[in-house]
């Protein structure tokens, strides 16, 4: 839920070894903070820690502006990654569309309810196809026609107009255009991807038509952060839905929209009120 | 159920055409056959149609021993295929198994129950391993060690002693061997296979481990008809459950168990219940 | 989806006997009617048979609107109960509404989706909040406050609004109002509600907060025929969401969202697709 | 898993305060003890704190059996409910059981596999059905019939039983009868049943038939901590299944039983593994 309480958030992995938790714990609460959410995972495989801590600033001795500098200085002799976050702040979310509105309007939904921690400042298409439902929310469109010659030129000005206008979070609302390293270097761990299959089965073009040419009893959708290589990202949230024979191939498409949706969705909530870390491939989610 | 009625099944597919469902019911109530459950589907991409139709020998006029001569009178002329099971026949199902345990004692069980029509003749394995629990239950049990070498000889054993044994269904219980192109085309659509992943993703051997360092959310299994390329046969059964950060490469292992076990189940239900057409590399589930 | 066919659908519901099947494809076949889809059921329990069948109109010999009176002459002596519907024919579904805007912009969004054969001539609401959103999507709004001295006046006139538009299908999209007895007879298994629980737990006012207060693990909505006992109705669709220690209980109204809307949408695709058929207190779905 | 490693956990609630988590890892790591594990909740609507952690007593300065009162002196000023358990002990859990043998079955397969920390001392019935299986895995079978007269008496005899054996945890894998408000009040928290429905729908004898009755669409299982009142103890775990109008009610008592030994098990897991916590009518689960 949007936290209206003055609360921070640590995500931190480091290397594992005795009184990690004591050491961090210990150093919040000296500084009168009151912990109100922790989680702690210890990859026994890849001997590393990681943790979520959630605490309330309201008497915190260490004023905000130097939180980072003061953590760093606690935190650098355990050789940790970490990030501090604020939930009073909303996550500034960008939608990448193309021609589907199944997804683009989830989020809209959900952004209008006021349940979840983030604003849409900007919705940018290679289409004009979904201008109308961006007007219809007073949301502002950005039409960038995408092809082979200009892509490189028209991936600047969207990173420039990202940038301008503080852009932390970008969602692929079945973008059906492929992110250059470049763009995707510029935002890690920032893009989230839907992809309409159960990954890593149909990767991919036209997973739905595989799906049904292959006679799965059960078709999946799958949400990832958005890597160089095409649909190997972090996986963040899957899930799936039964199919039977009854299905032809566009049952299984609109079937498949409810499932996309939902999943991106899931996906999105649990990043934006920062309860992901990713460790390599794989995602450790606090939820 | 285990149906202590006199009925007979028929599972036919043809090409699809006008007046086929009354062609066939009009057929079976000249006869006197009350017709207790049908289902039919038509594919519209492949125009092929399916039925199954259960109906009540008790004052049928053609003799069971006639069934299927008079039937193929009536069929040929739709260029039909099609079966006549009787439910009051339990399937005389084989079990192959290796080392792993957790599929067998399923099945075991469920026999145990007499909620299900099978019975279980035999136990084969290329292990010694599981011969007490075969035992326990009073069950003969084949051992047929296999290498590279004796492995077709040591299949003609084994499609000897299923032949002689009349041997309907032969279940791959984690069988840990691949049977050879010889052997399963003595025995179309009845090998039902346990693949302990979502098919087709992670094809081959240690799936777990391919999922595990993946870092997918689900992991499933899948129960298919063996045919001579691995893994690749109609699909009778999938499904899944979810996995988090929490959880190491063993308990996967773990989790997946149960999931195996169920899954198998399932499938071979189905298919001793005879409610499974096969269409090319799909299956048609009349559940 | 919607079926641009010229396609007729029967439910019909009869006291099982011999013969039910063929006497009525054949009936259908005489008459150079296709069937493409054909779903039956017997309740033994009940000894009661259930058929589901769709033809192609494109050759039938009887005309439209004679349908009616011929199958009423041939299914008379089954003493059966029956409806002819039209694939191609659009459900005029009306939304009623209050304050809650999650079932409804569901709703908004399959009607625009073109997926689904209902089309929406008005929404009722007892409240103004959601009028915004009807006007956004062009569809007439009215607006009916409801108390205890004028709502049987008030429901009278919403009636009297129904039968102008010819509504065939109420969709009660959290509708915070019981509907008098009155109201409901006029409707016989057209209006159809949400239910914020897995009934029959927790019936009534707040199920959140009591499932809440129970500790249950899981949550649920389930979809129901309105009958003039209070969320007793003929069950339509079900669906359950987990839930954990770390839900509070406006979170288990976040999360319930998703299913009521999801739950709702099901149950009205059905319903507008003619895949129902009520017997007493339960549904047969031909899905 | 059954855990080799010499871990030691602690299950503690109290009020909530500031510095909880500190204070409480700060005195293990202290005291060289390494945190492989940390579990933390606080449940705002009753400011309670609830925190499990796993630790390494490989270098813990304190000795084991001093282990409590050491805690004790720490964690009394918290006003705090703990229990310490030592993940390398198995639990001795007895398994009641009447005439039903699928839950039985289950979770002595379980048991054979080593994947989990538990030992199964005895079996004890009212009925002499199932001890053929008891003596199949060499487990002592203890037959108390139990009528109106007998019923007070038979049970301090299985009192005695179980205190002699030591046992921690009572598993009442469809033991039909229900227990005196004497027997559950020696064993608070630790009788662990399981009930044949989706909890508090159907409560009491027949739920499938309730629930056949009322035409759901999914039927459930709950397994829950036995309290005084029937039914009606913290839910530890619960599940689902989807129905169809074409089951039966023996059909949902068959279906219904792969559900009862699943949510069983993984409930009794959650118990032996002690990642279970109860407050008031709840569970908090660490899974």
């Amino acid at each position: 839920m949007i936290n209206k309480n003055n609360y921070a958030v640590l995500l931190l992995s480091c290397p594992d070894k005795i009184g990690l938790v004591s050491t961090i714990t210990n150093y919040i609460s000296e500084n009168s903070g009151n912990i109100v959410d922790l989680d702690e995972h210890v990859s026994s495989a890849e001997k590393t820690f990681f943790i979520r801590i959630v605490w309330d600033l309201t008497n915190f001795l260490i004023p905000i502006d130097q939180l980072n500098n003061e953590f760093e200085k606690i935190l650098k002799k355990l050789n940790a990654n970490f990030e501090i976050k604020f939930l009073s702040k909303k996550s500034r979310t960008a939608i990448f569309v193309s021609k589907y509105d199944h997804c683009l309007n989830e989020i809209l939904w959900r952004h209008s309810t006021n349940d979840y921690p983030f604003e849409i400042p900007l919705i940018v298409s290679n289409h004009e196809d979904l201008r109308l439902i961006a007007e219809m929310h007073k949301i502002p469109f950005y039409f960038f026609p995408i092809d082979k010659e200009n892509k490189m030129e028209q991936e600047l000005k969207e990173i420039e107009l990202l940038n301008e206008q503080n852009i932390d979070t970008i969602v692929l609302a079945r973008y059906m255009q492929i992110l250059s390293p470049n763009f995707v270097k510029k935002f890690p761990n920032q893009i989230i991807n839907i992809h309409h299959s159960f990954l890593p089965a149909f990767v991919g073009s036209n997973p739905y038509k595989q799906a049904y040419q292959r006679g799965v009893k059960i078709i999946g959708a799958t949400s990832h952060y958005v890597t160089e290589v095409l649909d190997d990202g972090p996986i963040i949230e899957q899930d799936i839905i039964r199919i039977s024979h009854k299905e032809a191939l566009n049952d299984l498409v609109r079937k498949g929209k409810d499932l996309e949706r939902l999943v991106l969705a899931r996906a999105l909530i649990n990043h934006i009120e920062h309860k992901i870390l990713v460790s390599g491939r794989k995602t450790i989610i606090f939820d």
